[in-house]
């Protein structure tokens, strides 16, 4: 693919510095205002639902992310996914451990059901739980997916009309017509908790300055993993890979992803 | 302005290592606890409404942060403040994110109605909301103040009694009466989440052993940005920069900040 | 000792992966989750009571950690701690705080008092209070205990059936019977808020794959010990130390453990 694209939506979120608003998990809530500002955006944490919706409003897109939810919580993930709908702002809907609980299942599918999700981002298991494929889920992590991931992503998006990324060792981005793979990552970003959740905000930070929700999906996708790979080749362990993650994402440029993404289509 | 106040503060903070309690958000909160650590105190977090008075009643200082507020965690703050009010322990107030949101602005308002706050530390979009002055707030981050910072500020320590600090690249602290500008920090310290969340925890660890808030704050606020620009010196980027920020503020001595403080007054 | 029990345990920690679900404070719980990674467990952490027992049910261990608790976290803790104990899942406790305020003292009694928990591991001043020894907690750190704290620690174990973990510069763990004591650590692990929680959630990872649990704990103590001691040597300060931390305990071997394993027993 011509990395042009993924370079010039870089660019702009460095440029426009756009808000994202996330209704997160408080395990790994920290590295995801971090990245958010790595990559160019400015994060903000607001989950009372006193204020979920005014806040979605004002911002460039909306993170929600399950990884510890409640019943309270999701209730404030639909006000602000209203506002957000209502304000045609982006949502990117990390649906961590659907699959493993009902809670986690029957809450994604609630807001499936409720709010018009642009980017629904998740591994393998949760994916494959969420289409309706034979899959599992162990805590957070993905336990396998039987059939034919790509398939079974693609169809899942043409059914729901969302642009869906299965995350793992080679990345899927599909809107259900186009599909693209992301090879950039490194298996030290599996090391650390928290990088599935990083991925979302990254991806919300691309998806506030764009229009096409594949192409700004897959720019995150391979900066953060263009990031995880430079990161990786100066670490010594998870401790130091984390700090250097960081450090890498920051210092990305858009000629850096221009060079650096390994996107292909099928 | 001769420096050995600072100096003689920090010194104590070392010695007593006051118990700092906090009630405040779930974003940036590990980073408060081990700062608080670093600048010789010893945090503890505790919002049920069950202990949060009873916790004050031990502390040496009180931090409240609404990063993350919700009506019920307001409610333990106010239990938690009037405990502090009762047995004189200073209460240092972040309105992180008031103007952004109504629940912010509200709550702030509730909270200085009803404790009496002996120092209200934000940036100049949130001090300035507070005020009265045509500021702004975007998400958590100021977005700017029309007029004069400076009077803005002592005006309303001066109506208000408190001590205030609004944060920026120079520090503006004033009591109504006294105003000391800190010019120490760097701005690798606006590329981390969570640098105004820990300069208030510091200020609690000073406060909390001070009697004078002015002097206190200006210490906290030397002491922090002193850390930083030796973070800075040393880092790659946003993740190194936070390791070594913990770093320097541990290996700070008073010492260091008898030379290295760069306060004035008008 | 012979090392080569803390050896094989640990091995199995690598090889089983197990699941170690955690109902814990939103202070430290993203280094729990990375360090139950380092060790070489899945960590996942759900405290909706929707979900709470579900997970618990899945898992190799439940830590429970009531750094910031509140009544209903407590509840949650009652229904996974239930399915724990049904499906014979060892519970690991850390009482954070006991003994300081009235909701923590209490709060670790119904625990102890509904659930069947395998090892419980506070500092001096935690296990002391809950022992009913003169023992005083000052925040969430042990402010001393009268007597002799092998023999309340042992006695407490024997009345209790638990395992009990009293950490300090020496551990002592014991079932009643048997008294091992771990000289692993450094005094670095002090000047970062968590390790006491992090060395709990290792224990999960411990457990998880033993039958015996005081040589469970001593192998997560020991382990997590050495990786302080290596990550010291090459620290300036707490957030360089920090990120060392996780790099050794990741990089820790069955054989290092073997060689490097400091207990002794009575």
């Amino acid at each position: 693919m011509d990395n042009q694209v993924f370079s010039e939506i870089f660019s702009r979120a460095r440029e426009q510095h756009p808000l994202v608003h996330h209704i997160t998990n408080y395990v790994t809530v920290n590295d995801c205002a971090n990245i958010t500002i790595c990559a160019g955006g400015a994060p903000v944490m607001a989950d009372a639902p006193e204020e979920a919706g005014e806040m979605a409003g004002f911002a460039g897109a909306l993170v929600l992310n399950i990884g510890t939810l409640n019943p309270g919580i999701i209730g404030s993930m639909i006000l602000a996914g209203k506002a957000a709908n209502d304000h045609r702002i982006p949502i990117i809907l990390d649906p961590v451990g659907a699959g493993a609980t009902r809670l986690r299942t029957e809450s994604t599918r609630r807001l499936l059901d409720t709010l018009e999700i642009a980017v629904i981002k998740g591994n393998a298991g949760e994916i494959g739980v969420l289409a309706g494929a034979a899959a599992k889920v162990r805590g957070v992590d993905s336990a396998g997916v039987t059939g034919d991931l790509v398939e079974i992503t693609r169809d899942f998006a043409q059914e729901t009309g969302m642009t869906v990324v299965a995350s793992g060792s080679t990345d899927i981005i599909t809107d259900g017509r186009r599909v693209l793979f992301v090879e950039n990552g490194h298996p030290m970003m599996g090391g650390i908790s928290g990088t599935g959740c990083m991925a979302s905000s990254v991806t919300g930070v691309c998806a506030a300055v764009s229009t096409d929700m594949v192409t700004a999906a897959a720019t995150a996708l391979a900066a953060f993993g263009l990031a995880g790979e430079r990161a990786a080749a100066q670490s010594r362990g998870p401790g130091s890979f984390k700090a250097a993650l960081f450090d890498e994402m920051a210092a990305l440029t858009p000629d850096d992803l221009k060079w650096g993404a390994r996107v292909t289509s099928t």
